[in-house]
């Protein structure tokens, strides 16, 4: 846990710099919700204009207190900042929040006067939150800085890059009585980052599950990897927009953010283990989901209702959502029988029909042998539940109530979540409100129970992947050959390496590449011939050009010397055609490759992520269909696992059209060597293995191509 | 409109033949509704044992009744059902509801009596609903006979193959305060249909949109040609189960019904124009949207909101759901910015935040100028809309209220959908149930109210290009050369017609075949490569052949006559492998065709919908991708338009890789006459035109199959 954020979060006492009476104002928003919060330690009101705010002393400046303070909020002009934070930093305080608006978002000058506010803070270490934020609050401080009155304690605690979003965060919270622990308003984030929130209420006792709003990145790679320490003990819902266009235009034009790559953004998620949302209404129920139910240990539902129809609905509704529905086992199937009517089908889905609205604890039995099976791993009741009452008789209400209580204890015994989707959710009904105040999800909608079923299982069944999940320690490994080689072409004042170049590097790191041999001149093709297997192939080798086949600087299925020779001097006139004879080195002879699958392998250096590693198959997969799969760098057992499945083509590397399967262990191979490739050498801004062919045993990289950062 | 049915909702009189009074009996429950549901014409209780029933004379059997009946529900054990329907159109019904469950559904024997029923009923045109269902409702007669008491009269129709679901829809409906104009449960339909029901509905005053849950499909090529017809006039919200292998398991246990290909279910839905939900939330959310909200004339969305976070969540949820989130013109833009902040942006999203939340008539402003532009189709307010009150200051209700009644006016004015979107949804407030009772959708969901929103201009954008489409008549010409080669493959036993049989077939309806050459001896060489010109492919002609590369039947790149001799002589041993001599025709020669794109087009007979035609590119895409397009014959142009863009490989045949564009005007011709074929020749089963090569201009069927009904 962060110390300076510990400080920041439960203060003795708080200061507030450019504290104001005026109503509406956000100075007077903030004191208010401050002083009205029910703060314990004190506050002390700083504004040189007035000498008494809201019925205590105001202070002139920060100085004039006379004692310690931990945490100054300031909402004053920017000009004013800098020396208010050196004021603070006097004072002794741990943290500064900084409401003020119109700084880095705007421009250069709001940029110069955050750099110097850094300055100032970081003498003693101060934490900075903001500036262009909309404040926080802490529940275990009775400590509300947000300016929004009301706010319940409870266990979400929330991250957000937006006032607006946080404000619209607490009024959901407030119809739905929901309350949090933290809330944190990111703003600008010049100082305290995402990750280091995130590190510290991984933490938080109070804190059951974190929900965030982001509209850009900064450190993605270290987000990822915060991430995924904080998931083994709390989950994390986040709604990042930037999806669309438009989404991303909007979110340029209010916070400066670049929403970066979606696809990027959506694996670096996955990879990290994030649920990841696209509106707050999912947000909170995914929420209160996970403060409230078991985590399952996989994704096989049993779906049971008084009605044919409505389980229809709720299987195909659970099967769009990635949830199996499996056909019970016999065995399990005859100990539901004597609690339906006869013929009525226990496979899956379960229909009660004709027993359970005059008699509910038929529910309980079915419910309580899927709790016992092996076969199910969370349980989902559709159809009235909460109306039988209304539907046969009054006396039903209290059979129904009886059930609900079993229900709950049902689950409380086995862990496993339980969810109710039924048509009366809308209404104030007893069996439902026993449901709820237990934590069982009753909901309205299938479509939203479904899938908030199929996240949670989701999540539960990819956390217990990541528990065996080796994570590579980001390295740095010193190899002075492969820095030799940056050197020269720095010196040579290229970007692009040469091919013998990138191959040397890849060889280094045991990728895969067929033999080759350099012809600078034709003097050397006799003894160069001897070393490779006919047919050949031979490309040309120089710094000018990058496209080689476009230049005519590419001969394929030579056979002979005489072939060669020729395909040489053709190779060698048209790059004289591109650039001097001196900048041509020669050319490049290898063997024609085997027959195998052709694949697109690469790395691009994200500015929100950094190193990411790009897979997928060639031609019309890449071209057309863009089925790519990424993840950060480095790569785990399970990144590699999942690129690999997640592109669309996939079944074309297990075999198609009477194809043998291809060496899927050789594409693992590859991204693995790759990722270390991409995290020692931060010097490569780009590679490009293309085409990479995957044989039945074994692969070969026909073609590379690596970019330096300039 | 049909007559039978106008007599079954709006009867003069009711007989309900097992009329009960014990207490929860189906039969007790559905007589109680009726009796309270305040029918105004006259209603008899039959029941042999019983003299008097809910203080009303009981009659022993129909005919004792004296009068003449329009209408009789049926509850009584299967076998008495045929004798009481007989007794029933003695007594001058124009209709029979089936309650009773236990017929076709359960095998051979409840077929029969279903059997039974409908020749007694087929004497006087006596329409049957029925059996195995749950009763109807009819507002305009204030008839309830589907046991669920307190219905509400409303503008919604439903259709439903469940009575369990129509119980839902009731519970659903009176939580939401909505009402029903008629309400029709399907069961197994002997009588009356999905199609007939629409019919009605279609020219129903009182019903503005219809929501219908079904399992299985009967008579779908009438479906898709009803519900065409009805939604000029009001929507259709489908709720189709079976997407999903347990949501079909589920479906065929509950009726019997069989799911059917829900690749092809959802084709005909979109061709049809129906509008399709997973479940029932949404279906109630897209009804109110259709009765309240008017039609926009396309995709365009404004969104505004006092908050760029919300804006950005807005834009994102559009643009995943299908909507434009266009940048305004700069002169629209100029006539938004008087209302914001300056610096605010006001290109779409439009953020008033800092000038509405003080004084909402800016948003009037705002969304006014955006009724105005011709660059917005609808219009989507998010944020805090109805919190303005809390968030400022209790003086801005009453400023918000006005902003309620000037949008609901602008709405009005303007005919553009307006939606908002708001945290505070769930309150009682008097600004949102003002436009909550003009219509207005407010919700609390981005992602619903952004999903309706679209799916109301999906709806409106297809219903103006199906105004525009020409649908083709189901014709039957008869061409007697083409019956003659079904009437010889009859003679033969052949289901498999020859390719020299299908090749006539298709050439005769105009599609293009490379030419080609029958030889049934080595002497017919010599003069056949005299029409056809180098190099050659030869087939295999053979009925006991039908893979034809499998079996050695196909020689490709034949040069010159000695190559092709030999190869006539391979094929043929080849052949005589598999069967015997004389059941070999010869061998067929055409050119080799071109280059081109493969694709795959093709003809099958569904169970539910009938013939179907399909198309897909070749290799991968069908093998891998699953990436085919299906339609039921008759096809429009609108259908061939939309099922070639809605591949995934579209892409592919607009020029890819610096390729040429195909002639896509030639893969609509061969689909148009495609259907032809399958609307005229009911005989053929199945079509397999695979590998089709688009060239650059113009198509070659290179391999064709036929199979024939047996």
């Amino acid at each position: 846990m962060d110390k300076s954020l510990e400080s920041v979060f439960n203060p003795r006492s708080v200061a507030v710099i450019g504290a104001s009476e005026v109503p509406g104002k956000a100075a007077e928003r903030r004191t208010r919700s401050l002083l009205e919060g029910g703060f314990d330690g004190d506050v002390y009101l700083i504004n040189p204009k007035r000498s008494e705010l809201f019925g205590r002393k105001a202070y002139p400046n920060i100085t004039d207190v006379g004692k310690e303070v931990d945490l100054a909020m300031l909402v004053i002009a920017p000009r004013f900042l800098v020396s208010a934070i050196a004021d603070s930093v006097k004072m002794g305080v741990k943290g500064v929040i900084i409401i003020t608006a119109g700084l880095g978002e705007t421009g250069e000058e709001g940029k110069k006067i955050e750099a110097d506010i850094l300055n100032a803070a970081a003498k003693t270490g101060v934490c900075v939150i903001g500036p262009n934020c909309s404040g926080m609050f802490s529940a275990s401080a009775n400590m509300n800085l947000l300016g929004v009155p009301r706010l319940a304690k409870g266990p979400i605690s929330v991250l957000a890059q937006s006032g607006n979003v946080i404000d619209s965060l607490t009024h959901y919270a407030r119809m739905r009585g929901l309350g949090f622990s933290k809330i944190i308003s990111l703003g600008n984030a010049i100082g305290a980052s995402f990750p280091d929130y995130i590190d510290y209420l991984k933490d938080d006792p109070e804190t059951k599950v974190i929900i965030t709003y982001l509209e850009g990145i900064k450190d993605g790679n270290r987000l990822v990897r915060t991430v995924r320490e904080t998931i083994k003990n709390k989950p994390i819902i986040a709604l990042k927009v930037g999806r669309s266009a438009a989404g991303a235009r909007a979110a340029a034009s209010h916070t400066g953010s670049l929403a970066g790559d979606d696809l990027i953004v959506d694996a670096a998620f996955k990879q990290a283990g994030i649920v990841r949302v696209t509106n707050i209404d999912e947000m909170f129920d995914m929420a209160e989901v996970f403060c409230n139910c078991p985590l399952p240990n996989g994704n096989r539902v049993a779906i049971l209702s008084e009605g044919g129809g409505d389980n229809s609905i709720a299987a195909d509704n659970a099967e769009i959502h990635g949830m199996e529905v499996p056909v019970l086992s016999r065995e399990t199937q005859e100990k539901i029988k004597p609690f339906l009517l006869q013929g009525m089908p226990a496979s899956n889905p379960i229909d009660y029909g004709g027993t359970a609205e005059e008699n509910p604890h038929m529910i309980t039995e079915c419910v309580k042998v899927c709790m016992q099976s092996d076969e199910v791993d969370g349980i989902y009741i559709t159809g009235f539940f909460g109306g039988f009452k209304d539907i046969i008789a009054p006396h039903v209400a209290e059979l129904e109530e009886q059930t609900s209580k079993d229900l709950v204890k049902l689950v409380k015994q086995f862990k496993k979540p339980l969810f109710v989707n039924t048509s009366y959710a809308r209404g104030a009904i007893k069996s439902l409100d026993i449901l709820k105040s237990a934590g069982i999800p009753v909901m309205e909608s299938s479509q939203r129970s479904s899938q908030c079923l199929s996240d949670l299982m989701k999540f539960a069944i990819n956390r217990k992947k990541m528990d065996q999940m080796q994570v590579p320690e980001p390295r740095m490994k010193e190899r002075p050959e492969v820095k030799q080689i940056f050197a020269k072409a720095g010196r040579e004042k290229r970007a692009n390496l040469l091919e013998t170049e990138s191959r040397d590097i890849l060889e280094r790191y045991g990728l895969p590449l067929p033999e080759a041999e350099l012809i600078c001149s034709v003097d050397e093709i006799s003894e160069a011939v001897l070393k490779i297997p006919y047919p050949l192939a031979m490309k040309v080798v120089c710094p000018d050009i990058i496209h080689k086949s476009d230049s005519g600087g590419i001969k394929l299925n030579l056979n002979g010397e005489e072939e060669v020779q020729k395909a040489f001097e053709e190779i060698m006139i048209n790059a004289c055609k591109v650039t001097a004879r001196d900048r041509v080195l020669g050319t490049l002879i290898s063997p024609m490759v085997a027959e195998g699958q052709e694949c697109i392998i690469g790395m691009i250096r994200d500015p929100q992520f950094g190193p990411v590693i790009m897979f997928g198959l060639g031609g019309i997969f890449v071209e057309v269909l863009k089925d790519v799969a990424f993840r950060v760098a480095p790569l785990t057992n399970k990144d590699i696992d999942e690129m690999i499945r997640e592109i669309k083509g996939y079944k074309v590397l297990t075999g198609i059209r009477g194809k043998k399967p291809k060496d899927i262990e050789a594409i693992r191979h590859i991204l693995a060597r790759l990722s270390d490739v991409a995290i020692d050498n931060p010097e490569i801004e780009e590679i490009d293995l293309n085409p990479v062919i995957i044989h039945e045993k074994g692969a070969s990289i026909v073609d590379s191509r690596m970019i330096l950062e300039t």
